[in-house]
């Protein structure tokens, strides 16, 4: 959507706005279907699972991230209206950020924020922070409520970490598993090497890049959009707007540049007087339109750019090349956290297609 | 963009429209600024590279696909009024799809389209034709013409078929050779490769997928707005609608992941008062806005679906199982044809941000 | 909508085109329902009641009008998928609008074009003249196909022509005789005085406006969405982006302001089984939302601002004040033509929030 | 645009949320330009022209409406991020509106909400309230300081209420004292008669009606889209979702109905090298596009639906008709509330156009 690009969706439509620093980051929901039950745990329940201190090897500030409805439900119910929510910023530190004015963070937005605007918010990364997702946890809580409605399941899990491979996991181990760890995967012993994997790389002051799969089960056939508006598509732009996302593929994603058109498609049987494939290298998604099959998507995540080793910048003042290290309090490995995120994503780009639906027959 | 999905662009806004075997396939470009200098020629040169029939290795279909301006340029210059482009379909031979009426195609739209409407034009694919893209090159044309005053440079080409890679291209190599073959691969030993690699699938009765490649250059500092439109965002969208494709990476993609951060993070320096990044991992877009590094966008194209080896599918009327074999005339490498097409999206996208960017200070 | 403010609707969504003596005008719909049964006819029936020659009193250009489909329609029943409609130009003769190159014609919009682009097509007024109205008209065809589904009716008349009043009329009189004559009055007597007066004006040289009132029968409660695009701030705008119109009143309009709230208020009743208001003052229409009464809208339309008497305007180029006449062909009162074009917006209103309500409830 | 129509504007883009007896009201505004000089004290002073309790002739309820800037401001300065602010609700008696829980008041929106919803907060109005219209002010605030670095001017005043009409009056009477007095009528004699009108029919238990006018001084020609995006089309848009709002005229408006093209017309003329109109029966817009020209907007505000007098309605539960009576705190006479709303809206929208006239041209 054009204004500033800060709001998301078309008829499930998400605005979030705040800065890393300032008093509060927030989201306004337009287009919630009225009637439907959402309490404030709901969404905190979301919020916990995204917040920062869970374990050692996400970042160290506090934040108790306790969410407040401020408009659009109404005794339990949703209203049909606007839904705002909006989380205090409590544990602000802006001190180590002090030097980082003038100088910007390599792999960071900092230097292209200036270019933009002439202006930022340089106290903890500001607009272009990590924070900025607790609105979108927080809106696609919402999401998960409505599409719970409609027994559409949204699993999320990390699959690789610092070139460490979860196996082949079922649909069944991923509910169960993927939140018993602080790495988020669910094959319990790539779990263990991942997180010393992590440690090992930010005690030497760097960080670690992965991938995350998110998974939308028992979606019914026909959502998303011909041509442009393409569940895929969506789902791509979603995922890719989530900083740190360097890619994103759907079902056999890259794999299908090395198939035959025999291995790729999917053939179609019938069970239970249903249409099914076989496989799903498609990822549930056949010319933008879903199948009916689990949507699959994974992301490439790229590793933290906030790393405490020495690197190379400049002055944007000055125009002077220096040396900088970065210290504040950063997640070595962002993959873990970034999986209710990606989760939120893709709940609210099916919730707006699952709405949008509607529309396609009289 | 709501409607049926079939506009994209916030403020350059494209609606494409037309069947496959229908009247005609078209465009109209509606936020184009006034004043640019634009002919039938420049959309016909564009539309030409996407073409059928220009080798033995793309669809036999024969269309001189011959564009009428209908409206928004007058004596060679563009009004700012919305430029209506048209393209009537001649060649069509709907014989071979009355077959499909009732049998869907694996790995193609036929089934969900029937899901989602209970109706389709199954002649050709119906919409959900390659044929719909002649509208985005036409309208990727008159991007490119305002690119082209910016100085903006788009390219394109294909570095992976089959199994076969291009080796590392300098810019200069991929614009000089990059249309010299039926492969527009500009690395001409693997593009011969990658050519017999196609024909002998194709006389396998299959089909192959690859790896396209769509660049930026010139592109200015500043374009692509945070949180939702962000510049790589816009373009995973851009890319992911175009049929075939499963997976769009930035800058190192997938790679990152198996990065450390101080290999991923592209330092700054200081260079003709300029600052600039020693590598560009980041693809060219830091926070969702362009640094001024080249823009680098691959992706993965599936191997087209139709093929003559037989397959699997079911009848939707009887709903029975069923043995199907595609004859038609179809692509056995849709990568060659899908540069131009690409390159139409990435052009759309960076003329979208350019004339947001406008407005993003006072 | 941004892009160059071409696109109207939010779900059912018309892009119109062309220029007054360009090749073509035409419109795409995207967002159509699958399955509505469509015909040319049902288009070219509308377009016929818009069109000029049609009496002494309108302008004397001559154009059949004939509508091309070009897509999203297939064997009488729309697909999904946009519908593109085109109408050539033919009767274009432009020579009377060389001496306005320069010259901006008072009340029309060449000096504001100009000042906007820096660049116009002046031929027949271009893009402002009201010839892009064929558009508006095709796409309302459709949107009363949509609607008529639903029972909803649309009804247009002409309640005031230079001072002469239409008495109050029943919608019965409305539907049985306003296309019985040539201002489209419903009241004989009024109608016919009308039609001297304009002949007089005409006579003199000069144009006269009047009062177009429109109407929604049948239309269900719970359309509308509250804030920002209420039902009646739609149907405002739709109004009032008709060129020549100046004004747009609900129910009672202007004449609420010298009420007081105990005669404004609309009472309940209670009348077989469905609540009922007393009087319609507030026009079908309570806090943005339709309540099932009849949708009533008033439009004041300006006289033409073509007329062959001698006014003063300048010269854009030399900046001299110069005297022009108008010769060219004009209606001397376009209210009648206006008519079905006001229908044409106010159908697509109506069923882009039919299609909206959908999804406010679960 | 769609969601749930919360949200306003194209590229300068108003979010709205809250209801009337919820925890707060607020707004987020995504797209204001980055470095724009904006204080706390900007917005409190619209909301301050605004609040109730100012005068014996406004609702009793007592709300401070302190606003709280949440993001987008930096020292001073805006961010090009979202603005968030919000106003919590402080002074809420629901009470009174527990006997409306099942019987919608005439005029008002309960029963269409109910409708559409099938769920209501009935405290205070809910979503309904022109409580909503604080968070318009504040944005319209935000406007205003982008529109004054142009040297745009809005000006708001009464012209008539309950049969009284101001006289003619210059724009720096109307600059000079429209504030002074609680009707805010510039005319002083006409305030004075107004006041006692207004107080007489408070005392009768009744509520009245009147004519608000906007205008915006210093607009550069060339703002406004051709075709559906006309600036006169987005002012009605703007203007008629304000709840109350039954009409909306630009410039002449309905008399023009009773001119001939002759008088209509406003030549042009040149003045200090610019091009200007001897009269300004446009009202500042031809062809949906700017003149120069100062833009004249006038509304027709119907008289408060709430009134104390006995009124006929229905119980919808037990669906019986009923006599009910309002208590409450309300306002007998709306229109001197609705200026600061009125000028809000119209400042949001030259603020929109302003920015989106920068793409017009390359």
């Amino acid at each position: 959507m054009t204004g500033g690009g800060n709001i998301f969706g078309e008829v499930f439509r998400v605005a979030t706005w705040g800065e890393s620093h300032g008093t509060a980051v927030g989201v306004v929901v337009d287009g919630c279907p009225a009637g439907i039950h959402l309490t404030r745990e709901h969404i905190q329940k979301e919020l916990d699972r995204r917040k920062p201190g869970a374990s050692d090897i996400t970042s160290a500030r506090r934040e108790s991230d306790e969410v407040e409805i401020l408009s659009g439900v109404f005794r339990g119910r949703t209203l049909g209206t606007p839904i705002s929510m909006m989380v205090r910023n409590r544990d602000v530190d802006s001190t180590p950020y002090e030097k980082f004015r003038e100088i910007p963070r390599p792999g960071q937005a900092d230097l292209t924020y200036e270019m933009k605007y002439g202006i930022r918010d340089y106290r903890g990364g500001g607009r272009a922070s990590g924070r900025e997702t607790v609105a979108r946890v927080a809106a696609g809580a919402i999401a998960k409520r409505i599409l719970s409605v409609h027994s559409i399941e949204i699993l999320g899990h990390v699959i690789e970490i610092g070139g460490i491979h979860a196996r082949e996991l079922s649909f069944d181990e991923i509910r169960k598993n993927a939140e018993r760890n602080a790495v988020r995967c669910a094959d319990l012993e790539a779990a263990a090497e991942m997180e010393s994997r992590i440690k090992e790389v930010k005690a030497a002051g760097d960080s670690v890049g992965g991938i995350v799969e998110v998974i939308a089960l028992n979606v019914p056939p026909g959502l998303g959009e011909p041509v442009f508006d393409k569940l895929d598509a969506d789902i791509a732009k979603a995922m890719m707007s989530i900083g740190a996302v360097k890619a994103v593929e759907i079902g056999a994603g890259f794999k299908s540049v090395r198939m035959l058109g025999s291995e790729m498609n999917d053939e179609f049987f019938i069970t239970e007087g249903k249409v099914r494939t076989k496989t799903n290298n498609a990822g549930g998604i056949l010319g933008g339109i879903s199948t009916g099959e689990p949507i699959i998507c994974r992301i490439a995540v790229k590793p933290t750019p906030s790393i405490s080793k020495q690197q190379r910048s400049i002055n944007m003042r000055s125009m002077e090349e220096v040396n900088i290290k970065i210290d504040g309090r950063h997640d070595p490995c962002i993959c873990p956290r970034i999986v209710p995120v990606a989760e939120a994503m893709l709940a609210i780009v099916i919730t707006d297609h699952l709405l949008r639906s509607k529309i396609s027959r009289l």
